[in-house]
């Protein structure tokens, strides 16, 4: 088959989240190709901390939408009905299989895996968009990551990081509006964007939200993520695993 | 000016990182776009956690060069060649700012930074080649993370993740070999690669490093980069900046 793959630029900038997918499968030349690309992406002193599974198994899927769905009965559906369903892990198990006195408690470990398992996995999803697939990014299997641990047989020295549900789009979302670059970019020392210019965005976000009939700002989205309780189980779980310990 | 950006897939099968650049300055326009493309890749629960400093001043290149290098006298020389030096951040500094009760010392808060921080720099890297650019990440900028923290006027709440070296190549590396896809791939559970496969693969890299009259196994690249206090001061300083508490 002959790939037709658009510019980077173009797809990185039409980048939207795809949460309905059509009935067909992705090619499997196509996947190898999007995961051989994940595999080229930069791997910090070449170690390769990343490991890939591959959900196809019909009833762990719908555990795993279960456990994204959290207190949402039936939320995260594209979790069972994508084409592909991909948990990004960040992996030194080959590591303590070869060097067995391999230090990777420090949480310079967990920063360098964590880093390189979200290279990769951005190669996939955008060279997946490239070739006309869409996607979607899953942290909710970190809502209970130990059940998610049993059901993939997760070793020590490995931790699910982020899942990715792929397929062919069945929607065509609006793309919600960034910060301005201007916030979020300095010169040579730290700035904080202003007060004006945040409130300006909060109030394009409002707009922008309006328009999919909800009442919400961007103040308030942050305020919703970040009031709660975050997955308080996350540290004792990754220092079960053998990482962050110091 | 017209931007003629390759395709995704072979962009980024192409990828090797560059260390050597010409003296052609980088077109503020192209910058933009790119920066602009990391802008737009996924950000856990919108909160876009990502700020970006680019380093123009030279003395703070110079004295970021000396940090990175760490006890290699005129290592890292691209940190001061390269036609832009930018320095990726997660900042929950303006969700502090909006949401002053926001709970961003849980270690999941560091996970989801980390990864949104490397999605948006993977789409400016991936981008920026697309575009005939070159680049390298940075993670020596953790070598003295204080340091550099002063230097660019770090404020609480804020972590510099990874610096990227950009500009026009002026060589063109061999690809390193990868794992094969098997091995790090596998369907409905975790399976860790066969010895066999790892044995080979490690004959693999030997074989490569050969070509660069190297003597060096991917066995031996882990024991060396893993056998050693790895950063042990990071964790004091993210607490300090208010991360990975609990």
């Amino acid at each position: 088959m002959t790939m037709n793959s658009k510019p980077a630029l173009e797809t990185a900038l039409n980048h939207r989240s795809i949460r309905k997918f059509t009935q067909q499968p992705i090619e499997a030349e196509v996947l190898q190709q999007v995961l051989t690309a994940g595999q080229m992406a930069s791997t910090s002193s070449f170690l390769q901390s990343v490991s890939v599974i591959r959900v196809t198994d019909m009833e762990k899927r719908r555990r795993l939408r279960e456990i994204c769905a959290g207190n949402v009965p039936n939320g995260h559906h594209y979790v069972e009905n994508c084409a592909e369903f991909l948990v990004f892990c960040m992996d030194s198990a080959r590591h303590h299989h070869y060097a067995p006195e391999a230090q990777t408690d420090w949480i310079e470990v967990l920063l360098t895996g964590a880093v390189d398992t979200a290279l990769f996995a951005q190669n996939v999803l955008l060279t997946a968009e490239s070739l006309g697939l869409g996607g979607v990014y899953i942290g909710g299997i970190r809502n209970d990551i130990q059940a998610v641990s049993e059901l993939l047989a997760i070793p020590p020295h490995v931790v699910p990081v982020v899942g990715m549900c792929l397929g062919y789009p069945d929607h065509h979302p609006n793309q919600r509006p960034r910060l301005p670059l201007s916030a979020i970019l300095s010169e040579n020392t730290y700035q904080l964007a202003d007060g004006e210019t945040l409130a300006a965005y909060n109030q394009t976000v409002h707009e922008y939200y309006q328009t999919r009939k909800l009442d919400l700002t961007w103040q308030q989205q942050i305020q919703s993520s970040l009031y709660a309780e975050l997955r308080p189980e996350l540290l004792a779980y990754l220092q079960k695993q053998g990482f962050a310990k110091r």
